[in-house]
């Protein structure tokens, strides 16, 4: 046991300081374990696949942006995974630069393409005649600033950038939409699911039998009948031609919860795959209501009831 | 037990020749038993639930009227009760007189009122000046003949009534539709479901939570969604004010068929009331097809999968 | 014109003092016209249809009984009908006999078997060793006591029958359900749909396409869908055969309503047969609470948009 | 107006040789006329409001990436747009160096992180040392082969690249999926729709009025109970906080179509925003059938129906 716990790591998209990794410094059971910098979501989830690593996080949602495609896609072709934790980081962007650069010197800005497009007003305002130099990721722009070729006059980067880096904050919070939030997720291999918490969340990947009018309604009403709640719903390619998708679903509500369950049951037997994604503890820590009819009380009476009239024992009370 | 079954007795409303008495013919159990005559459906249930006899006859739908209110408000209001058995007759009239009566000659028919609508074309044509004696039954119609006090002329009644009465056919297939038929049910004290033969019916009555739009739309979803046919829905008045039903309905399948049961416990959280009738062969011997997707194979390998899912032996095959 | 209303006719269920009759007499147009008593609901409609009286009242629905079989029949089957009015009856019931007679006298009640039905409690409980004889309408019950063949010592009725005959009442308000009420609905040639009062009611009867399964539940989507709220809804018989059903629903709101019109346009297109009855303004005069979503102006203002969407003068406001 | 037609111009992502570029030239009006290359979505849709351009062509979904975010954000976003044309363009890609150069020399790849991952396969196979330069575009990604600074060894680009430019093709058909396509739409102000061919798509943006479990499923409906298929539906975020979503949604047909006409009202009646993109041919040319149930006929002939009823000419044919 010690020896597993030793061996115990977790995969980020690093290098320290990206959102990522502001994301894995919230799990608890992380600290002081082993972390391993990957630089993309396929490693990552490679580590945990392969078991070089227990766990890793990938960001798979932003409030601006949207679903991350390609974290979607990997959960939807890399079997035996399953999400156990949600972990939600703020969306904050600096412009870095070395010291002793003035913000009227910058001409050409370093920075990953999706944090380029966030900052976009604040860029048009500020530095209207700019270039933008495409970065690998927030850290990595940083990195344009200094090194054998320097490719940059400033950066755009996450705060926490200037931790042991000789870089000064030229402009703060130039994101363009203050409430931005990227949604992060914790992934393991297939294991026991653990128990509900009453504020917890299901993730589900899910194709449509046909494209006939009408199937993806079908395909929601399994939901709906059964009173729960979907946060998120995105389409995905499946891929293999134009028109044919496959479906990214949050539910609210753990499996253990008997609606979380029938409806499963409901989806399985209607759609061709359906991948469980797990059940896990909502980042916001926000329970789910119930009414009384979907509760489990509802469904476990339900059951009783249809035993005694099999049994023959009763009618109805 | 062979005391039991020397008891064994079963009450239909009488007397012998009626519709009630052909539909008890087709009972092989019942053959040699004790048959009880009774004068309505409230006596032949009493009957049943006090235990004078082993079951009852009674009509419940008729393809000319519809549903039989009093048989079905019955059965909605007497707990302990259950469908055995499904049984269909051909409704078919003949007007009888004494013997030497000529049809020029008549001019007051005795009918029940029922069998009076049924054959009200008829006797437009051929009797267009007749009065009509309202008799109970159909048989009482044909005692009206005779007797001390002599009502009428004529009497409506079924084909077998010429049997033991000194009573002539004047008109036979008097009925305004060849293909009326009445569908019949034994009932008799709640048991043990009965097995699936594969071509069964299950019936239930069962009240709407509100009056809101959509909530009848709401409880027909639990069987849409699971592919249960239903083959007679009919609305009844609770009776404590308008606008205020409960439904009987007939479903196509056996209660110990998955998607029947699964179907049954949706309905059960959903509405404040349900009474489940029984699950019974059908009286036509038709088989159900069911698709794949709600064959119980379908329903078996869905529960497997999400055992799988939650025990994290597998995510998907 | 004058000539016209002189002719003014109205046929019911008679003689006076049934409740036909009660209907009849909230009806204040037809107060000081020529009352037709009829014996049935096929000669009440066959004067309306024949122009031989102005409108016919026949009672539609039971809050005990149902829907009447026989009217909701004749409306399906009977062309150029329109339902121009409702109207309710509290059903309420005396035992009355001759003058002298104590109630200890009474071996033989006379009765219409509905009302019969509707005061067994009371029978079982005050004269628990009585025969029945049954009657055609509740006032040829109280006939029964009188005449050349006295068939009963005592007789069902409504409490107007004492009204100008030799009757006195031995057991008043003996109805089972002091709740009981009869709807009546006012039935004239079809004509221009009156204006909408904000309180109205919408009669229709239509068939299904097929007995798949969720047929039923597709066509009462065509209601929901608009927000529109069934007050009643009975399946019966097509007559043909068993198993194939038309309904006949009650609609709230008015077919000038804009969200009743799409809703009738929905289920026209969706059903092979659907029968206007008519919108007529309810009994009760509760008006119809409707969301904003489904009011007039929100289908109007969508109209808009979707006019000047194809003209391309606007795309969003 | 050959004053007008002089100054038609045609915006695109470019330089020349780009995936844009090629499914401008599929469009027969723009020949002959200026095109003006821009540098992303934003440039190409800004010269359409403010009349520098006539249209612009933009990429709306990929076949193995799904949706392109900026485009359709940017649909959702800036008003008075239409997309008035479909154009598919197969996406295939190539690696090509400086003449001279061996596969075995390449060492670092310029290429868009966009065709970067579509050929990760490849990658991984043929060059599993090789590091990544991101470009700006495809065409970008071959200029970092020359110029002042030559970042890259090789570059991903589309098969058109080797025209008018000193590189040659190292690799053909490089990318993973063979059957990758994208799809294009032409923009242009708002303006009348154009008339329908029979085999059309319309596109609209829609928000949800509530986030409670059946939103989306009621929304679905409103295509659905139409027989209004989808080919696309699409959840992006609002932006304003984690689980507020708008849907990107094709349907099948032309807003002139009755059917797709009644949808959008019933969506718009419900939707708190609905934005109308346009009613165009599809790419494919495939027609859409349509069942009796929903034909133009159907609502035409339902429509008079309902006109009839109100007037009260007739009831039923």
């Amino acid at each position: 046991m010690s020896a597993a716990e030793a061996e115990e790591s977790y995969s980020y998209l690093g290098p320290p300081g990206t959102f990522t990794w502001a994301a894995l410094q919230q799990v608890e059971r992380a600290r002081g374990k082993r972390w391993r910098s990957v630089n993309n979501v396929g490693e990552a989830l490679d580590d945990v696949v392969t078991g070089r690593s227990t766990a890793a996080m990938i960001a798979i949602e932003n409030s601006v942006d949207g679903g991350v495609s390609a974290t979607q896609d990997a959960l939807a072709s890399i079997p035996n995974l399953r999400i156990v934790g949600e972990y939600l980081v703020p969306v904050r962007f600096v412009l870095v630069a070395l010291p002793g650069t003035r913000l009227e010197d910058v001409h050409v800005v370093a920075a990953h393409p999706v944090a380029y497009a966030q900052c976009h007003g604040w860029l048009e305002r500020a530095l209207p005649e700019h270039a933008h130099v495409p970065a690998t990721s927030n850290v990595a722009a940083a990195d344009d600033l200094t090194g054998e070729h320097v490719l940059a006059d400033a950066a755009i980067a996450p705060p926490g950038i200037t931790e042991g880096r000789d870089v000064v904050v030229l402009a703060d919070d130039i994101g363009d939409n203050p409430h931005a939030v990227t949604r992060f997720v914790l992934v393991s291999r297939a294991a026991r699911v653990p128990e509900p918490t009453g504020a917890d969340k299901t993730s589900i990947i899910a194709e449509l039998p046909t494209d006939e009018p009408g199937s993806l309604l079908e395909m929601l009403e399994q939901f709906a009948t059964r009173g729960v709640n979907m946060s998120l719903i995105e389409s995905r390619p499946i891929g293999d031609e134009l028109g044919r998708y496959r479906f990214v679903i949050d539910l609210d509500g753990h499996v253990r919860d008997e609606r979380v369950a029938d409806a499963l049951l409901g989806l399985k037997r209607y759609s061709p795959s359906v991948i469980f994604l797990g059940s896990y503890p909502r980042a916001d820590r926000r329970s789910i209501e119930v009414t009384t009819r979907y509760s489990d009380t509802a469904f476990r009476e339900a059951r009783e009831w249809l035993e005694s009239i099999v049994d023959g024992d009763a009618r109805e009370p």
